[in-house]
């Protein structure tokens, strides 16, 4: 685990989801969580959608990884969101994905955010990946 | 345009979009470009599915305020990509935005990014905004 | 609820999911069941894609009046679902909604649809609604 | 194509499509029209949103069997649609598919349904097949 989330965090694009931390990788789920700074935010200083996006895809591969029997990683094929309510500046996000089937050549997830303060929903995504 | 653009560019997570150039905002269009560099890149050195994610929403985005009236941004209720082909480095993307509706309380936008040098469709996606 | 069940047996499409039976409409939450028969599979004898689509909207749209104050069904802006496994001619299939947001202009529901018999995960959508 | 339209008449689901007539299959697209009657309403008598998804996953699905070499229609994995205008009691319906991509193990569609008289766009949907 330590050294995926060290990948994810050092990778590319990845490596701006500044202050990222992976909490756990465990049979079928993984959970992460982020605060809200300057480097995930949009214009008004909220979480920005394309970082929710971004995290739906990272973490929901963790899950992915940790429910495939060979970690396979996959190609994501297709990936939605949608948001419910703003992540503010500051706020501690909790993601956590839960693979819904791992199969031969298909794996597929789900992932919420919450604001951890109160454990209010603030986007669900869901994801297909080819194995 | 340009002060869209460049408040695009400068903002926090849109700022991690090196090298991408809005090429036009007219009518219900939007037009961008960007060259697949390390900041915007998956492990494997391709255009991360999160930046595709990023510029969909930021582009359709462009698309959105410039079909409304108002030039409202809106919020995002709901934003889906599907993944054809990867977008390796030194690619030149070619991201084009149409709004689909833009009503009174509600727009719609799809975006397709292209690989610039063959025309190839290398993903497709679709906002909901709240206005 | 007797009421409202009645409405989607009777109602024009909805009257196609022969056999659908609304077992609960509760807080946030509704759930029903149906067995898959000749009026709601495929060319191969299993639950149509589409119908699953309806089942989504139709079940979605019970926990979204359940949740709302008013009780408003809304108008659906975004629906997408994601296909698992097959549900086989005779299959009993259950399907639970759950309002993951009920707001003044917008509500969202996720729907799952399992296989009775041995709780399998057949498929998942989530729907946004404008009230 | 006759033998194709045919068995999407008669299949089971399918076959309360009432009025559905494909009207062209032809490389990478498919397009078909319906008039909105009773038999594809929700309660206002408009056409249902589930009677939409199920249109997107006919008729894109004669666009994948025509851009795929060996006419495989495939398995869905992913299908979403955005609603933009009702298509009202009377109205002719437009579908117009095109493949996206039609590869070796993935196809992608997108669907859109336009009212005839005026052109108007009321929806457009995406599914992914495994072929």
């Amino acid at each position: 685990m330590d050294a995926i989330a060290k990948r994810c965090r050092e990778g590319g694009f990845d490596q701006h989801l500044i202050g990222l931390e992976v909490l756990s990788m465990d049979g079928k789920r993984a959970t992460a969580k982020i605060t809200v700074g300057e480097s995930v935010a949009n214009l008004s200083g909220n979480l920005h959608g394309g970082a929710i996006a971004t995290l739906v895809d990272d973490v929901g591969t963790l899950a992915i990884i940790s429910a495939d029997k060979q970690n396979r990683p996959g190609v994501t094929t297709d990936l939605n969101v949608s948001y419910f309510a703003p992540g503010r500046a500051g706020d501690v996000i909790l993601i956590e994905a839960t693979a819904l089937k791992s199969g031969r050549t298909l794996a597929y997830v789900s992932v919420d955010l919450r604001r951890e303060s109160d454990g209010t929903l603030l986007a669900q995504g869901r994801m297909t990946k080819f194995l």
